[in-house]
């Protein structure tokens, strides 16, 4: 039977998620209708991933729905905000059922386990792409943002990032190892974990904060930059996974962990001496200090300027992606 | 000069549309953070618009970035909400900075209009699509909804729906006429009227609303299927505007008025005998009665079964696109 893009809407992206009791109306009108609790601020971002992009054109369709909101779960994360609201645009070359119910099913489980309900959904034909715009809650004055890192703050990161780079490589043919070896990397890749328990966590105590997405040394950058300081890391106290261990020789496992950015990490700082451990433990998630901010712009690694090429981390306008591997 | 996806936002895409007092941070972090006004409702809905589906590719810069935030105000109207912030995720081929000036220079012209701020933004490579999200805010309980309307309702419907169906068709060469005939059709087209003032009168008054986004016949389903009830259109009385008129035989300019759904016209029911000419006066739109709300579940139109191709309006995923002309 073929449905129209209401009843596409109305079946496959109407009550996806959380239900929550601050929806005054969801999917099927002309917007939806929300209670946003009093004296909160409402943190809100939006982000599009394309097919060929963001993703390989093999992705399975759960993936798809899993990545679209992770990576606007992770931007509240980023924020120390609490996710709450989800509106979906969705453009799909036909209508094909059976891949929108299993993106459908990707989405929804990842957004109930994070509170967050489905309250807007939009069809259109096209390329394969999803947009997601994610709307939360944060006690005002207390969100983590880029600005307000200061010199001697330590430079801290959650999990091994550059894994979900290197299960990419692995994806596409670009990194050859045994299946055991590569099938960590390449779950870190298709079901990145958005951190927004330790966002929660770091509120009041981080001094700037951002999500690795584009990669740990280009996402470093734009903190700093938005700090007005710059950073030293100590490459020996990069965080590198077993399965990064055992699947990369280590000068390609080294750049991923630096430029590859799709693990959707938190990178923070603190003044020195917080007890990040304590506090990685109760998010569930080891962190690691890998440098101290300082007050000369630029980011160093081990005392030399970082290369330009790590910089630059994934730029989509760039060419070439300018993944490592 | 090229700049990166970072540089690219920050240089076109913040700072769009109005200055408002209620943004704590704006473009430019892993989210924006707001601050929504106590009591009120929070309002939200997300469209997107893609090259050669909901726009031809030939289509100014100016235009595509004043379409892309029309048609969310008009989400905004026909919930009788007062639009506030917007998010805009672009997709683009490639990085070029002069679309992308007048891009922005098209939608903040309208957003400053109705003093929308874009709080939000984000740029992918990928084929040129637009998703704006927005919100806004509505009293508690007084937002207009597509359910509601009763027996006995009469169905109004704002300016002259139709005419942007024909502008359309003008643009890509199915309708021929002279050029003074056709260039205000075509006008309706490029730069449709959001019909927020409206909706902001309607509250209280109007039992049901929609915007005409895919067509009359097809809209009012919706807003009947919503309500549980069915409507009776008199033909006679639908709105046809001079350039309609003039441009097009009786055929096909019915057609137009009943299927075409470009121009975001409102299309409301109301208690019989409300002095909608006064309302529509305030508001500063001509508003039109064209029919009444009927108790059994189907759309006529002078007695007759709405033809079904009418009913359909415009379904990206209908193969070709069902508009006529």
């Amino acid at each position: 039977m073929s449905l129209s893009e209401f009843e596409l809407i109305e079946t496959f992206l109407s009550r996806l998620g959380e239900q929550r009791d601050d929806i005054v109306l969801g999917v099927g009108d002309d917007a939806a209708l929300l209670r946003p609790p009093p004296g909160l601020e409402l943190a809100c971002a939006a982000d599009t991933i394309v097919e060929g992009v963001h993703f390989p054109v093999d992705l399975s369709a759960e993936d798809v729905g899993y990545r679209a909101l992770a990576v606007n779960l992770s931007d509240m994360a980023a924020m120390g905000a609490e996710p709450a609201w989800a509106l979906l645009a969705l453009t799909m070359p036909r209508a094909d059922q059976e891949w929108l119910r299993r993106f459908a099913h990707g989405l929804h489980a990842l957004a109930r386990e994070h509170g967050t309900a489905v309250v807007g959904g939009d069809m259109s034909a096209g390329p394969l792409s999803a947009t997601l715009t994610i709307l939360g809650f944060v006690p005002a004055g207390q969100a983590l943002r880029r600005a307000g890192a200061r010199t001697d703050d330590e430079i801290w990161v959650s999990g091994t990032p550059g894994d979900a780079a290197a299960g990419l490589a692995a994806l596409t043919g670009a990194l050859e190892a045994p299946p055991g070896v590569i099938a960590p990397l390449i779950e870190r890749f298709r079901r990145p974990r958005p951190r927004v328990a330790l966002g929660l966590v770091l509120r009041g105590i981080a001094s700037a904060c951002i999500d690795v997405s584009d990669g740990l040394v280009a996402d470093l950058g734009k903190l700093c930059s938005a700090s007005r300081v710059g950073a030293s890391l100590d490459s020996t106290c990069l965080p590198f996974s077993a399965a990064m261990r055992g699947a990369a020789d280590p000068v390609k496992a080294r750049r991923w962990v630096l430029a590859g950015g799709d693990d959707y990490e938190l990178l923070f700082t603190v003044p020195a001496g917080t007890d990040c451990v304590s506090l990685g433990r109760s998010a569930g998630v080891d962190l690691t200090q890998i440098g101290v901010i300082e007050s000369r712009a630029s980011v160093r690694i081990d005392g030399e300027p970082a290369a330009a090429e790590l910089g630059h981390g994934f730029d989509h306008f760039a060419g070439t992606p300018r993944r490592p591997g």
